[in-house]
């Protein structure tokens, strides 16, 4: 590992960022064709919260935050945090008093394959973490990591720069140059559930609405009244 | 495995199914003699819901929600769908669409032994979802798999038209047969629970009320005042 | 394992016990030098409960709840009860009445390395519980454990009349003789990180704060504008 | 649960049990359609073994073998015993003194949802255990149980006389009216493989010898020589 | 966590230390009272292995093995050094460097709640580690732990000179103090199992030789040839 | 996920490939700063296997093996498959007949996230394979996947042409253009470990070959001949 911090950051374009956001992890994770999803143990500290952002990456050694504190002056306003740790672990490698610093600094939220804690004020605080554990486990400050290099998070790749998408049903990472397009592509497959939506809830069944049967027919699919014998 | 559709599924009567949502997990798993409980992985989206009602039995494939599709057309108003999976799974095979056709249908809540998606919208819908995971991870529609076919479903064996009941301490599968019999036992555990958590209110102590002591002592419990050495 | 309940119990000062409970588990777990802390698995089953107490400790056999009872009769105003148990275990071995029980004696919480069932009356009882798991499987009471020896709790050794600390951040085990130093240093603590909170809430950076830059560069932190190549 | 002991079992006709054996798990479970597999969590406390036998089924206590010892005396030469607990457990709820008694009796092997000790005798007795884990953890014998009643065990349901199939790769379960027409399926499924070995060895490739290419093709499968800008 | 190393150690009688090893850990485990053992998720790096020794306690950070150089210089030949880490870790924080180490020093073996590397070098080296995983993971030194302090690894306490007794079931912790009484114990039992293992490998049954049938009938058990109707 | 092929791959030089794996997985991981490595729930299927290789990625639907069969003509002699999955899963996604072609092609090694099936036959060809799971379960050949894309596989990031390095100790990938670096590092690095080992082999102490005692006094660690109190 190198023990560096890269200072710049190319981002994507706000607007997408900011549609991507509207859109939530699940529309997100479809229309990138079903990939950079972060694993599913990642989980908001209060329900609710739904935010996208670059990513400022960092690589922390487990139960070591010395990388954050570095990493808080690379941040903008807008950014969001991401942080990877070179081995399992839960302790609480952020709380309330860098919850303050981020915030301070406009960072949209803490995104960490690690523990958090302070999860009352930071609650209140308003500011949104997303981490594997919940634990009151300090750290210490004694081993470098590094700063807007590639990590791997709750087994994602993110790039520095790339836009994190985070709500109550998880984090998707969406790498910077497809954006726009994945913006895009998430809008439209809205507008088309939009209209499935209303069908559905009147009563008419997706095996119908989405021409299933025929298929399913095709593959061997059998209707019986009863199992025999069994 | 058979890719079979069973099409006629024996109801529970309506009447002890809804004794048994009264009841709760906890009593009805007592009154069945601490059986049929899923593991406890198995947690509600949003906390408070409280359902019971006759199982519709899904086999699926980890990460294709087809049979899902299928299954809602075998739904009557008031029965629950109960979805196992080939292998362990973490994938949102569900979400708000899916919930939205269920609804409409009369459908009251869904088990599924793998993930769930959407969890704001269905949230905001009232349509609980009991699940072993949270997952934006979008799932394909690909191969066949039965429904209405005896299933293992977080470590429990569910029949078409047993009947689930679910709310915040789990779930637990009541065999159709034994639904009426099972209700009227949890009753009686009810009445006779209501004098005891009165006693135990005022400050009785258990060993009192459930007569322990003699057993206690005979089994050879010893009362110190310290612990020599040590 | 000796089966035996020891009934006298030393507890450290009321006025030490209220001001941990203040610090919260976090400022506590620093205060003590970074230890005490049970596995990040324990979860409260209702959110924003804050406890402090004197551990009454509780010996179990795992889905066998008869020491608990056992135990109540050892329990004074303002104690918090702590179950280990034998074997790892998620069954529901507490629920609302031992907790109406526990509360009519003026036990203040229960911690338990196992299950814990009945969550939705319990919190209406407001008796907060931290357990590793929420399950409704019922427990038998055959067999005897001991109530006030040492225990492992979630890999936290108690000691009967330790202090115990909970809140959403964990639960932390205070030696009892460590309980009135620990509530000064955690309260020397807070009034540093009071003033810390202040410049970071104003935009300074913990890097300059705590003055890490230079033993940054000393171990050979680099800045640099982009990675090479890669 | 009813606390009952089955006396009678119904079997699978030896010579299917014979052919399952030599067909080994892999390939029972393709020829069963994929199905009826356990967990993979259920290992060998040896390598090598392999067997297949007629299942005397188990419901226990965790923690507690009593109804092992009930079991032993319903089993005949060539059975298999498979021990399903109510609820996760890892406690060594078998050992050594147990597997000499099934030995003595014919038993082939025993497959328990639960821990396993003494593993270096039982493996100078060629007595072959797969469990979920290994541990010297003993055992009350105080609460009753179940034999030969309908079990989940690792995931899969098992019904008395159903045939388990067990080796390195894992442990399967054949229903019992369906042994001799999975046998037949296995034994077919192997000759077609042993052709497409011997391909396959020779150095043709899968994608040739299954007449995949036409297939990718037509799904959008492409073939770029490298990835653009990424 | 005091920051200190403890240079007086007391140990338990040799004699008793050779007992323990030969009884073995599921027996010691039975003698005394079913309690002092590890989680069944420390396993030996090869099989085999069985050692008993004094334990030598290290608390370590995560990551960090720096500790253990320092235990090195107070082991005595026959000691064992046990090393519990403050946080879940799996980093390989042993490996064949500190193995070389210990075995010139006569340490016997190794207990990690962390992981080990090097597995075939302390293979050939005849080093015999029980770990919680593998992993060639480095790690540092750069934070301060303890040395012979009571420590809880893998959920037991262990004082240092406490008696560690491990083989290929498991790690089990024998207090000091109770060494000779717990030998005794085990080798009564080892003499009473070898009279009834001579009358199950004739085939007696369990519940003839431990006369359970009394109990059973008089606690409900059930002998029925079929199970209704199910 | 673009479902692609890429059929260009630049590989790392031979010598330096043969280098990595004669110093093995622990020194690597080293001499490369401590990153790279696998997550260590990655086991070989058998002892004492030892490769390295230039890897063929492989990003693969759970439960679905087809891209595996797409990947093998994309192999060259001394080439390493790695496959990682688009969701946690354990399905034994490869087995012998994959193993007979791969070998065939002079594929020396599999690394899998997910099951591997056949062991028996697999360890008896030779042909090695890490994975997280041993499992039966048979997969379909339904979904597209990716062939030679960067892929995250067991919480590292590969891209094709990297180097696996793979023994008992775990997986290290080391990136391409560091392979010859990373050699010569490691072999510097065994050069001096083995002065350190002559060392060691005698009863130096690690506390005087790398000259910690100053350095641990200046951070305050303390020597006590026994503990106060406590």
């Amino acid at each position: 590992m190198k023990t560096v911090v890269v200072t710049h950051v190319d981002r994507a374009p706000g607007n997408a960022i900011k549609q991507l956001e509207e859109l939530g992890t699940s529309t997100v994770h479809e229309a990138l064709g079903r990939s950079g999803l972060m694993k599913p143990y990642m989980r908001p500290i209060y329900a609710g919260a739904k935010v996208a952002g670059s990513a400022i990456t960092v690589l922390a050694q487990p139960g070591d935050n010395w990388m954050i504190h570095v990493a808080a002056e690379q941040c903008r306003k807008g950014d969001l945090m991401v942080v990877a740790v070179t081995a399992d672990n839960t302790d609480g490698m952020f709380g309330e008093l860098l919850g303050t610093s981020l915030k301070a600094r406009g960072v949209s939220a803490l995104i960490i394959d690690a523990g958090c804690r302070d999860i009352i004020p930071l609650t209140e605080l308003k500011f949104p973490v997303w981490s594997r554990a919940i634990s009151a486990k300090g750290t210490v400050k004694s081993t470098l990591g590094a700063v807007n290099v590639p990590v791997v998070c709750a087994g994602a790749l993110v790039n520095p720069g790339d836009v994190i998408v985070a709500d109550d049903d998880g984090v998707v990472v969406v790498p910077r140059k497809e954006a726009e397009d994945t913006a895009a592509k998430g809008i439209e497959r809205v507008a088309k559930e939009d209209k499935n939506r209303a069908r559905l809830a009147k009563g008419e069944l997706g095996l119908d609405i989405y021409n299933m049967r025929g298929k399913l027919k095709e593959l061997g699919l059998e209707y019986v009244d009863r199992l025999e014998d069994e």
